[in-house]
């Protein structure tokens, strides 16, 4: 019987209603909602955080990382329950923290609380389980019967329980008639041993252009002390230059030591900064291709990159590595 | 025969290779590319701008909307083709300058530059015509064979032919082997006189939230002067304020008379920000609900909104009203 730990973070999945609308609660009876499935595993539950996902934060994703990092060698797999808004960021930023992780680490919520009958947290739970039970190392989100890998997962729907896309990549896996059905050529392997490596730099802004963005944000950026800048351009990759200049910002930024990656706005497809003009300027500044990530996976990559290294060669070199699968080249 | 104006601003639909990779070039040629079915129409052409997308900005949505707005009463419908990286943005934008165009506005353009023989650009000018044709009266895209409300279009993909999606709502129209098949029920009609309102401020921005977003950044924006906030935040409406406390931030821009509208980072589906205590929290400091609204509608109606009025109360009335189609209360 396959030894699983389940960590407990809050979100939905153990909300309760309450005066002010749904509030996160303990999770003590989570476990009870697995049902008959529970049989098969032996579990082990702890519970880590108590939180609405929306704050989940930095300096959770270190306490997430630290407790699933401590049990791995412990454990054949482990569950963590999360709330569905920022889980796409927390299981991106664990592909990064966890290097080479040995064991399936299995991030699961639901959309409708777990105490609803028609709750979607039994069936995303039983989902979860099996996959921390495979024996396929790394880190997933286990979803609407869906298995992504961590840091291609986004939360791209409000309300349907098919809240979760795996975005530029195949899934991982999915649950059908036959059961659990992996996917083991979008599986990237685990090379080595496992390392811990959590420090970030949360000193990173996020900036999406729209026509009319006035591009002191940028300056307002530097002088607040930024980092390190994901910017959402638009289309393949284009960004206003002509009376708002975003290009001589990004120059300006990166003369500053800050480096500034660039994504499209668009949800799914590649970008490449080198096909139009003005992308290519970006490009001739310095700017960071972030290709075919989700910004998730940029953010938190950036972040991560940032607890390394300020060295702007560096970051780009971490950058255009591919860590676990969150980027083409 | 129906009397078609096409304008021609630019974008990839007239985009030559130059050394630097695609640039924009004068629009001679695209007509041309029309074929056969030029025929069909009285066409007159008119070439208003010569931009890649990505520098049309508030400047130039005067212009186009000028140019709609002198020649809806000579002609039965107008075709506007536009580079796709920010085509949504204008077309979100004209819905709300042109009220009650009483002829068919269509926005069009291509993925690949026109002169390629394996260019999308024919086939999304002969729908864009058929629909220009149509008399019904609007603003749409058409792009794929598929016609969309103006204010409903997103760019969600960098490179495929299907660029566009109708977001959070039906398609206004498809292009089958019936040929062009309209959804009339979602199509809003137009009510009383049409009239030019073009005037904006574009001193909007758009805050897209990470955890670890530092929420000073909002008091940056109010210091630079932002005359209007829209904040994508997480899931169906959530936002930190566990150490970084979004939602004071919130109270702040609003009380120095800044309106800040709330919406989701997530694609698809409803924000309801009275779901969650945070939200709630956020719309009992005066947040203003983007419900199903696109990021470009929501961005493109409260520059427009604030264009007319500074008053938050009026702000938030013009925000809850429904007057293109794109939003549903």
């Amino acid at each position: 019987m396959k030894k699983i730990l389940m960590l407990t973070t809050g979100g939905t999945i153990a909300s309760l209603p309450s005066d002010e609308g749904l509030a996160p609660t303990g999770a003590g009876t989570i476990l009870s909602h697995l049902g008959p499935a529970a049989a098969n595993y032996d579990i082990t539950t702890k519970e880590i955080l108590t939180l609405d996902s929306t704050n989940i934060q930095p300096e959770e994703w270190k306490i997430i990382a630290g407790a699933i990092y401590e049990s791995v060698r412990d454990y054949d797999g482990i569950v963590v329950t999360h709330g569905t808004d920022t889980m796409a960021y927390t299981s991106s930023m664990m592909s990064f923290m966890l290097r080479n992780v040995p064991i399936p680490v299995v991030f699961t919520g639901s959309q409708v609380p777990i105490a609803q009958p028609l709750s979607d947290a039994p069936l995303n739970l039983s989902c979860a389980f099996a996959m921390a039970a495979s024996s396929t190392p790394g880190v997933f989100v286990a979803f609407d019967r869906k298995i992504i890998l961590g840091c291609r997962a986004v939360k791209v729907r409000t309300t349907a329980f098919a809240a979760f896309e795996s975005v530029n990549y195949d899934y991982a896996g999915q649950v059908n008639s036959s059961g659990l059905v992996l996917n083991y050529a979008a599986i990237p392997p685990q090379n080595g041993a496992c390392v811990l490596e959590d420090t970030v730099d949360s000193d990173v802004y996020l900036l999406k252009l729209t026509p009319g963005t006035n591009p002191k944000l940028v300056d307002l950026m530097i002088e607040a002390g930024c980092h390190g800048i994901v910017i959402e351009a638009f289309g393949i990759g284009g960004l206003q230059f002509v009376r708002r200049d975003f290009v001589s910002k990004i120059e300006k930024a990166i003369d500053a030591g800050i480096p500034v990656v660039v994504c499209s706005q668009c949800l799914y497809e590649r970008s490449d900064f080198s096909v139009y003009q003005v992308g290519q300027k970006a490009l001739a500044k310095g700017a960071i291709q972030g290709f075919d990530m989700t910004r998730e996976a940029a953010v938190t990559k950036l972040m991560w990159a940032l607890g390394h290294t300020r060295n702007l060669d560096e970051v780009r070199a971490i950058f255009h590595t591919n860590m676990a699968g969150e980027i083409t080249l």
